[in-house]
Order: structure tokens, then sequence, then C-alpha cells
């Protein structure tokens, strides 16, 4: 099983320090050393990091610690692999474009016997079940709203289907965004934490670092942090109903 | 106009010493500074990195000149706005997938009236006039071959057709690449070069740095370098008659 991490925003916000606690998980303070990969909405674009070595000894990721990338959106994972081998194409998230759109996926789980039909309008270039399930999601969310996308009530619900399709086959914990949403879904386990005025200091678990996000934001502020394992020791993290799906759109979950 | 930079290689090879010279047009030596990328091939993956800063002050494009990532097909691009704002998604190179393999795609130039019929498939996220070209020329092969890849001579001749099509809308250097050709397509100014036995010391025109690529290589290794204006001194660099659209594969272009 692998790990994920997002991030939803109001204001374009650095991932810095979650990131940096996260990507311990990356070899250090947990087993997922198989690869890793993080990708950052900055308006319409993309950047995408990944990497096929273990997160804690990975430059790149080196980098996205010293380097702060602000964005509304951001999806990070660290593989341990179950399906498909160590490769640079099976590491998450992965990206395509629909409607226009990047639409970044990464997803924590294992699916069985899980070979979808896929009619060639996006097909796996790796070979792991995370990827033919991304390739999937996104041929049927055109198959059934054509070339325009839907608005966001219709998509939530679109998914929820879809998702709980998928899900019958296995562990699904996934994170998908199109750059304005984001959303995960929960089948075992996933947690997040709103933060916004009064903000606090924050510990890390897995590192003795913390941040008094008080002194780096403004009350107008608002970022949603969610993630396979609570990243920190003093806020209080909300578990995720398994079989549940969440959306978050500036910085908290949808009703 | 932008500047065009690819590697193409027999065996994974890393770009360093070329992408140093190139960067520094990203700002320093010349005035390309509204962005700039480049995408690795590595195996069936891809490493992309986009900044819309300058390349010669963005930490990306630092990381880049100092981790040796060894890749077999690699494009490169600073941006130098004529068409879209600086943006994020307005950087190249693009990735798209067909078949089942990533697309890397990077231009130089301005395409005048410009606006193909773009069925939904491939659609642009940004809005250059190079970005339209890319999904057209992807929706057209995916038209033409269906769900399968052709053989290389039919798609180096279907390219050829596809892409003097569009260079009749203005100038249209291109690189293109699925990671085992590399497609390099010349309007107005392409030249190449192609390293091998024996290796020279090679002498950078943009900084005061060279490198004895005999130290670095074994007697097998070939290279070719395809760029906009050679960047190198004492090296015979060959330049691309206009409207040659050139495959490299394995090191060497192909007859």
């Amino acid at each position: 099983m692998c790990q994920l991490l997002a991030m939803n925003c109001n204001v374009p916000t650095d991932i810095v320090f979650s990131f940096t606690g996260f990507a311990l998980r990356g070899g250090s303070t947990d087993t997922h050393h198989d690869g890793w990969g993080i990708a950052f909405f900055e308006g319409a674009g993309v950047r995408h990091f990944v990497d096929h070595q273990a997160a804690v000894t990975s430059p790149i990721a080196e980098l996205i610690k010293r380097y702060p990338i602000k964005s509304k959106n951001v999806i990070a994972h660290i593989r341990k692999a179950t399906q498909g081998r160590v490769a640079l194409e099976n590491c998450h998230p992965f990206v395509r474009e629909l409607w226009g759109r990047y639409w970044v996926f990464a997803h924590n789980g294992d699916l069985k016997h899980f070979f979808p039909v896929l009619d060639g309008a996006f097909r796996p270039v790796g070979d792991t079940d995370s990827e033919r399930a991304f390739c999937f999601l996104l041929q049927e969310l055109r198959a059934r709203f054509g070339d325009v996308a839907p608005p966001l009530a219709q998509l939530r619900a679109a998914l929820a289907e879809l998702v709980s399709g998928i899900a019958a086959h296995g562990a699904f914990n996934l994170m998908l965004s199109d750059g304005s949403a984001l959303f995960a879904h929960c089948s075992t386990r996933l947690c997040y934490v709103v933060r916004q005025y009064p903000f606090v200091t924050a510990q890390l678990s897995d590192e003795d670092l913390n941040v008094d996000f008080s002194q780096v934001t403004t009350p107008d502020d608002r970022v949603a942090i969610i993630v396979t394992e609570p990243l920190t020791t003093n806020e209080r993290w909300t578990e995720f109903q398994p079989g549940e799906l969440k959306v978050f759109v500036d910085g908290q979950p949808l009703p």
C-alpha cells in the first residue's frame, strides 16, 4: 500500500511543511520507498514531479521541501509497489487532459481482477491497476458528459457512482483534481484537517519540526489537508468513513 | 520566437552540458525569459519540468544543471511569448498520451490564423498556437491509424504531410517524441550535431565551459543534439533545410 497527501486551499499556499513530514515516510519513518510524486496546479497549468527513487533520498523531493511552490490544489503520493514494477511510468500522480483541463490522480490500494474495457481515448502507459482505474474514470466521464464539463454537482454524483463500482475490486483510496475541486475517496483510511483562523502552531509527527501558521497566513486563508495518516500531533484530524467521497473546494469539504 | 533543444541517444545520457548553455539563453545571453520547460523520457515514463520564470533564475533549472537525469530522448524549450500569456499552462514542452505512450512536443514559431477543428479527444489547456497544433497533430494521427500505433515509416510519412499543412500558417520549427524516435521539423532554423567516437572536447558558445566527452562516454555511445542555434564553437553543426522533417533514432538521423 502507498500513502496519499493532498491540499486544497482558497488562496495559493505552499505545501513545504506538510510535504516535509510526508516525504519522510518515503523510506525513513515508513517503508514506502518505491518512488514518489507530486503535482501542483498553478492556474490551468500543472507542475508534475515524479521519481522512482525513495522520497527521502530524491534530489527533486529535496528541491520541493526548499522551494515554496504556491498552489490551490496539490496531490502527492509515496509508493510501495503492489502492482506494477518500480519504474517512472508507474509513479503517481498520473496526469491526463479532459475537457481542456488537466486531471491529476493518485491511488492507494490494490484492485483485484480490474481490467475494464478501455476504448482507446485514455490508455495506461505503465502497468498499474491505478493508472487503469484513472483511464477508465476519465473515459466514463467523457462518455457521460460528452465534450463539455458538467456542473460540479453532476460531476460529483457521476464520480461517486463510478468510484464505488471500481472500489468493488479492492481498496480504492484516491485523490483526483481538475485544478478547481479536489475529490478524495476513502476505502480503508483517509483523514483531513482544515486549517483556518485562528491558526495554531502545528507539530509534525514524522520529524521534530513545527510551524506557527499564524505567522505565515492571513485571517482569510483556509487550507484543507487530506492524508492517509495524520501528519501532526496537535491538530484534530477528521477520519473519512469507508466508502465516502468528499469534495473539497476553497479549503473546505462541501456539505 | 523561442528556442528549442532536443537530444536523442542510443544509451541513456545526461543533458547537463548542453542544457547549461541553452538555459543561459533564457534571460542571460539571450532574451527568452517568458518561461521554459524540459521533458525527459525514462523508459515509458516522462519527467516533465515547466516554469514560467526565466530559465536563468529558476531553481528547477538549477536542479537540472546539477542533477544528471539520464535519458534517451529529451526536449527542452525556452519561451519568448508571441501568442498566449506568460503562464504555466503555456510553457512548452506539452505532454499528452496517445496509443498508451506519452508524446512530448515543443514549438518555435508563430502560426497565423490557425484554428483547426478539434474533435475533443485532445484539447488545449492553455491559449497558444503551439498547443493547438500539438492537439491537432495527435488527433489526426489517431484518426488515420486508429487505436494501434503504425510502424515508424508510416508515422513519419503521416507526420511529414500533417506538419507541412500546419507550416503553411507560419513558422513551425518543432520537436516531437514518443520516447523511441525524435521528430524534428525545420521551418526557419534548426541544426544538429552527432557526437560519437572519437569524442572531442566541446566548448559552449554561451559560457566559458567545456567538457571532454571522451572522459564521460564509451566508444559505443552516440548522441544527437538538435537545437535552434549551435551550442558549441568547435563542433560541426549541420543545418536543416527549411521544410525538412528529420527522424532521429539511437542518436542519428534516419536516411
